[in-house]
């Protein structure tokens, strides 16, 4: 059968490559998978915080039921912590969940989708899952170019991605240019703030991003609980906006998108202090890790605000594709980044002290 | 502000309602949770197997990771069971994901997706969701009438949605007459066999659908593991297809859409073939309660071939939300059809031998 089923522009779509899973690289390589590393998808090292195992436990006795498709419980965690109304939240099955919606809510084919050069994969992937064209703005140092991005908003212009601070370059967006460019977007394009790394801002330079969207109907700020929140495996992120934004995400959102351990378990990590300081401790330590070796090595890296950093091992456009296999071969997974347009980076997420020391020995033999 | 975002048939979707949880009932009508009895949503009520309770266990100490993506272990035990190669496998979080994941897929705005009056919500909101053109094919007996289907297919028909059996009506097609229909299909036509209630069929009219996945690359089979195996607070299921058709969900899919503990469950739960009996066994005894009850008080119902049955509870269009409301106020979670064109009609999940009595005693005073 020669039969193609879909759209040309679902069938031109190349799926997203994550992280190599730590049992698929076993299988691979030959490994054993108690020794293996995984610095590959900034997950929080500490896995996941002992209040949300215990929430979970409470919840297990309720699996054969669907999921609250209103998630009470966890809309008013949330509202609790943000004062925010429950209207202005939507629950997603991880923030993937969030920014696919908003392209399916507020996008038509044919009309565009705004992000920038080095910018989070899955904007581009849910820009052409609805056959949207993608202006893609040219970064500026790795970074969001937001002058430039302000100037290249077209009158078919209906979503802009912005991740602060951005994956996978680490990179960060000042409170004051951010709020300057909210201020130019026209008031019917929607702007997706995607703060996955948020968590990990310290204190100075923390912002009150609900504050904006107060102001901005038009502003849909995207959290996931993958991150700092130690919740990966779950599943479970959030956006918060105007009922106006909001409505539309829940017409189109899967009513069961969200699973019964993922929404008990948020409960208890969202209010998890103890746990989100200690993540943030331990991240700041391996970054110090991290650049003192790059700094020592002479490697360029991005300076990063996020639980990961950019760093260049070659100069050749093999270099990532080559160190990668190399370090996979030791049983240590990192990220390439070579669909990113950065053959010659590798993104690192931060580890525990002892990840990063054993990542920092490999990379010196390899260098060496 | 005034501004409307999305495009209009977005904005025109009246999102699902499920069945009410029973926190919810709780809370709006003073009740004691502990009392209330929840026959609302098909859902097993001997909730999940011990079996897959075990494996969660297993799987909790990795909830940091991020969830396989290939779903590697799940699909080599779907393989197993069901001898396809793991490319012919789509993993969902619940088969929700799967029915929108083909109508994302398979069809573009303004094109036709056509599906049976009384047949699952979700197909007419996957299809608004992408602003495509609904074929809506009057029912026949409250069943799927194919011969009306396979005559209504148009030029810019992409996709057709069958349950079988069918939800919430409970008809059931015999598997000559699917067969034939299949064979009526132009191969360009995807054709979405929804089977979320076949554990509950006797053997004698269980029907090999792989066979025709085999023979048909226009044939998606979906399944879920919400219904008679236990997980639907877990959000899992999956589809069935050729590579042509499992290629395309997947370049849409998002990457992390089954959460690390409903694939370690899944595993477990797919070969729990105990638990798979004693649920169909206490369903058919259910069913014969309700039955003779419904044949007693002279009430019309849907032969049912599902774990719920359709019944008629008075000649009224208030009768359904009338009941319904005198239920809730006692404690008992039944579901209302209105919004199927059923106002007159329950539908009432099967449960266990004494949720099945209080359901209908309670019914026996109403219609008193």
């Amino acid at each position: 059968m020669s039969i193609q089923f879909g759209p040309e522009y679902v069938r031109a779509i190349a799926p997203y490559q994550g992280g190599k899973p730590i049992a698929e690289v076993a299988r691979e390589f030959g490994l054993d998978e108690a020794k293996i590393i995984k610095l590959a998808s900034n997950e929080n090292p500490l896995g996941m915080p002992e209040s949300a195992r215990l929430a979970m436990q409470q919840a297990v006795a309720d699996i054969g039921r669907y999921p609250d498709a209103n998630g009470f419980d966890l809309k008013a965690a949330i509202t609790a912590k943000y004062d925010v109304p429950a209207e202005w939240i939507t629950l997603g099955n991880g923030s993937n969940d969030i920014l696919e919606l908003a392209a399916h809510a507020f996008v038509q084919p044919g009309q565009a989708v705004m992000y920038s050069q080095y910018s989070f994969l899955v904007y581009a992937l849910a820009a052409q899952a609805i056959g949207a064209r993608a202006i893609v703005v040219k970064a500026k140092d790795y970074g969001h170019d937001l002058e430039a991005m302000a100037q290249a908003i077209t009158d078919d212009t209906r979503l802009i991605f912005i991740a602060n601070p951005n994956n996978p370059t680490g990179t960060f967006i000042p409170a004051a240019e951010l709020e300057a460019f909210l201020g130019r977007v026209p008031p019917q394009v929607v702007v997706v703030l995607d703060e996955a790394y948020n968590e990990y801002l310290p204190a100075e330079l923390q912002y009150d991003a609900i504050a904006w969207v107060r102001q901005y109907p038009n502003l849909l700020v995207s959290r996931t609980m993958s991150k700092a929140y130690g919740l990966a495996g779950l599943r479970i992120g959030f956006g918060i906006a105007q009922p106006a934004v909001t409505d539309l995400l829940n017409r189109i959102r899967q009513p069961f998108n969200v699973n019964s351990l993922a929404q008990a378990a948020a409960v208890a990590a969202l209010n998890d202090k103890e746990f989100l300081q200690r993540s943030a401790q331990i991240n700041a330590e391996g970054y110090r890790q991290f650049t003192q070796t790059f700094d020592e090595l002479g490697l360029e890296y991005v300076p990063s605000f996020g639980n990961f950093v950019l760093v260049k091992v070659g100069d050749d456009e093999a270099a990532g594709a080559r160190v990668n296999l190399a370090l996979l071969k030791q049983g240590i997974i990192v990220r390439p980044v070579a669909n990113y347009g950065l053959p010659q980076w590798l993104r690192i997420t931060i580890g525990l002290p002892h990840e990063n020391a054993a990542f920092i020995e490999a990379l010196k033999k390899l260098l060496a």
